[in-house]
């Protein structure tokens, strides 16, 4: 078995995440369900994303409605461009989006959003029928990938947002009124945001309904190489991709023009380290500039955030300068002047963004994390950083009996309200680590015969298996101090660097 | 102004909560935003709804899509009973919630999801005419309150969940199965649901798209009165409403059959003294047991936990005993065996459901928690809980002057990731107070001239305005030990009771 179905089946058999409304034949693709340990490591990871990023640089969060009137998406230019060219087959009325089935078949490489007419072409060029039935193709027509829903008795036109960004956009002045905002400003907000893919990838990787965790620095375009916070980050290291893939400072990045201005290199550095502590494997990610062609269309510099999994690299972040593209669009669509002061200038803020997947990240972590000790019964353990762990800790009663199970409850009783722990007294107490192990989690507690004389327990630690006792009333403090290990990795700073 | 309208500029002027896509004019009312203040209070309020129910009790936490498939909705019962009535005007084409219309004009009650003729011949009966333009209107139709959307080029039939607890019932087998799960077992999630209200309440009190808590209790019908958890709550004192109120123990309320079982006593005491722990004030609370016709048509036993606010008492969380009619009616229209172990012997769980409406309850906090202090200056105080509030600290540099402002950054890197704190330089010492006081902020720390000296800074405690000091080193602890103080209140329990 290849590792993405290694990490799909241990999904699906402990509780990370399966497909939606799996009860039943009608259920869509496109569409899944995180389990308990995976709402557990989703929202530590978003935890930590508004520890790293958010509270680091003093931005604001929002929760905007999924839902949004027309008129926004009018504005930014999701009604009109945010389409893929659909063939029908006219014998089995099959769909397909056809620039990735001219990909398919005819081998070559199609771009994203190709008119309609170059798809025609194609297809007569390259003979191309239904993979189905062999049945002719239509021709192409565009399909909207927004979902749309009608509000009301009067069945007002709605749709469900494409990018929680709009709602930040739509929301900026207001946000930055209230909070008496100073410029740059980020704004942040973590929600589900819907693509009506028409052929969606399976698990967490092309979904309908996913999550997004969105920033959007707002910022005066004359004042980019004026940011005194640059200081803090000048030695990060980025790994940044062109071709090649070089490890360069922020600083020296920015001297050699591979970074546009100090803002763009304060944000990439944060969002490194930030991805740093989520135990991805720093040495299999890169930010890959975009060059002109890839880029969308509201982007004028763009780096996506990718990591290296075995299904090959994967966009984790995109990274985008769309300039004023959004609030220009919101102020013209709705006659609204979206100037605000910046001291004693009025200026339309041009936005970086930094837009995450949350789900892949989810998927990344996992898989990153994922190995088999082959030192040690080949034994299978996700090596998730501690805050990142769904369950912190287990607690295991050696022995069925009343006075082991009273001390267990005891300790969770001590430790439970304040972290995740799971008791387990099933099965013999090498098959009870194995479990935990395998969905990461980092600390066992063992409620042994010594407990019942003198009050500690044996603690297990997941990766090195080797033991200690403590008192059983110290086992809070252990796990506050071992479970929240934020420090910095030495490996984002420019004097750990390979001379 | 009255109190509701307080709060509702407090939201909007203090970014706690505003319309959504507000910009336009298509913006369809029942869509609210919570801006940062409002993000931080709720999640914090989730937070501790996580601790003090979901990990207390040891649940387990989902996260399901919230668009389902066209069957869950069959086999839920919401494709063809979850309607309004509703009437058009036949001059101007108004269309309006008929029940609701009756009501208005005819000053009757009218029970909710009234049928066609009743209401048709309600309308004779009282001569009703629309309200705009005194037209004539047509008879009542149905109004399905769920949004139907359409998936993929096929435009495949499927809806927005119009409560979350479906992903529950329809997950339940795999959850349990996974999770080696036993009954008792609650299943616990925080979503957005959606309900295509025919005319919203502005506010937070009734959205088009909200959000739920829900824990679904999975059970052995036969075992309601085995829990030998029980034994924590029997005396923790509820509030019960059925007709007039009573302060009675869990235990009492057993005995006198005011409660069914242990079991929905059980959940029901730890939903109250989770509630204690929001601020809300305990004594302008109740648990209101349901008549049979107010009842939810798959509920056999149901209270509703509610407050007294300004608007009148407020629904926060249904209580419902929904018996087995979910996991038969899936397992109907499915064709699958929903039953599982419970120990050696096959059952059909029932559920209790705590189904919390998650911006109710923001709101009401906010309500309960704001007062005008009539003893220093008027100031406007959120009285919040310190561990919900949005801020938790203020940082206040006396004077704008690079010394005050180097130790002020000196301090917020200690603690700026751990809490959510703001750093204010603007204006009075005075008035920054209380713009910290009036969003809830519980401390501020202020810079002064001896700060320069010996390193300590004053605090500020929002509710007796005392002041002390403490060194700069110590501030991470302070706060470590003042804002997560979530000690049971003595009012719980029974030997607090007056005699
Ligand atoms: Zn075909
Ligand atoms: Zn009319």
């Amino acid at each position: 078995m290849n590792t993405y179905d290694q990490i799909i089946q241990l999904a699906l058999e402990r509780g990370f995440y399966f497909p939606s409304s799996e009860l039943y034949a009608d259920a869509s693709a496109g569409f899944w369900e995180y389990g308990p340990n995976g709402v557990k490591i989703k929202n530590k990871f978003l935890d930590l994303w508004r520890r790293e990023l958010v509270r680091r640089d003093n931005m604001l969060e929002i929760d905007g409605s999924q839902i949004m009137s027309k008129s926004v998406f009018s504005a930014s230019g999701h009604l009109s461009n945010f389409t893929d060219p659909v063939v029908k087959c006219k014998k089995c009325f099959s769909s397909f989006r056809a620039d990735k089935l001219i990909q398919e078949v005819a081998k070559i490489e199609v771009p994203e959003r190709l008119a309609n007419e170059l798809v025609d072409n194609l297809i007569k060029e390259h003979n191309i029928v239904c993979p189905l039935c062999k049945g002719n193709l239509s021709n192409a027509e565009r399909f909207n990938m927004m979902f749309r829903v009608e509000i009301g008795p009067n069945h007002d036109e709605a749709y469900l947002r494409p990018e929680t960004c709009q709602s930040i956009f739509v929301d900026f002045s207001r946000i930055y009124k209230v909070s008496r905002g100073k410029l740059p400003l980020g704004i942040a907000q973590v929600g589900k945001s819907f693509r009506n893919e028409i052929s969606p990838r399976q698990g967490l990787l092309r979904l309908r309904e996913f999550y997004q965790a969105e920033i959007e620095i707002f910022c005066n375009p004359s004042k980019l190489d004026e940011l005194t916070k640059f200081e803090e980050v000048k030695d990060t290291i980025l790994r940044i991709y062109d071709g090649h893939t070089i490890e360069i400072s922020v600083q020296e990045a920015l001297d050699k023009k591979i970074l546009p201005n100090k803002l763009v290199g304060y944000y990439l550095a944060l969002l490194v380290e930030f991805f740093e502590k989520t135990g991805i494997d720093r040495k299999r990610t890169r930010l890959r500039r975009l060059s002109d062609d890839e880029k969308a269309f509201y982007s004028t510099i763009a780096f996506d955030f990718e990591v290296d999994t075995s299904i090959g690299w994967l966009e984790l972040v995109a990274c985008n300068y769309r300039s004023d593209y959004d609030l220009k669009s919101h102020s013209i669509t709705s006659k609204t002047n979206l100037e605000v002061m910046d001291g004693d200038i009025k200026v339309l803020p041009h936005v970086f963004e930094l837009s995450l997947g949350v789900d892949r990240c989810i998927y990344s972590i996992i898989e990153h994390s994922y190995y088999i000790d082959r030192e040690s019964d080949d034994r299978s353990v996700l090596k998730l950083k501690p805050y990142l762990a769904p369950i912190h800790a287990g607690v295991l009663p050696l022995l069925r009996k009343p006075e082991f199970k009273e001390k267990s409850m005891k300790l969770l009783n001590l430790i439970q309200k304040d972290f995740d722990v799971f008791y387990d007294e099933a099965g013999s107490i090498g098959r009870r680590y194995r479990r935990l192990e395998e969905i990461g989690t980092p600390f066992a507690f063992t409620i042994d015969h010594q407990t019942l004389e003198d009050d500690t327990v044996t603690v297990r630690y997941r990766d090195s298996m080797s033991q200690e006792r403590i008192s059983i009333d110290n086992v809070s403090s252990f796990l506050f101090t071992n479970v929240y290990t934020f420090e910095r990795l030495p490996s984002s700073k420019a004097q750990y660097l390979p001379k």
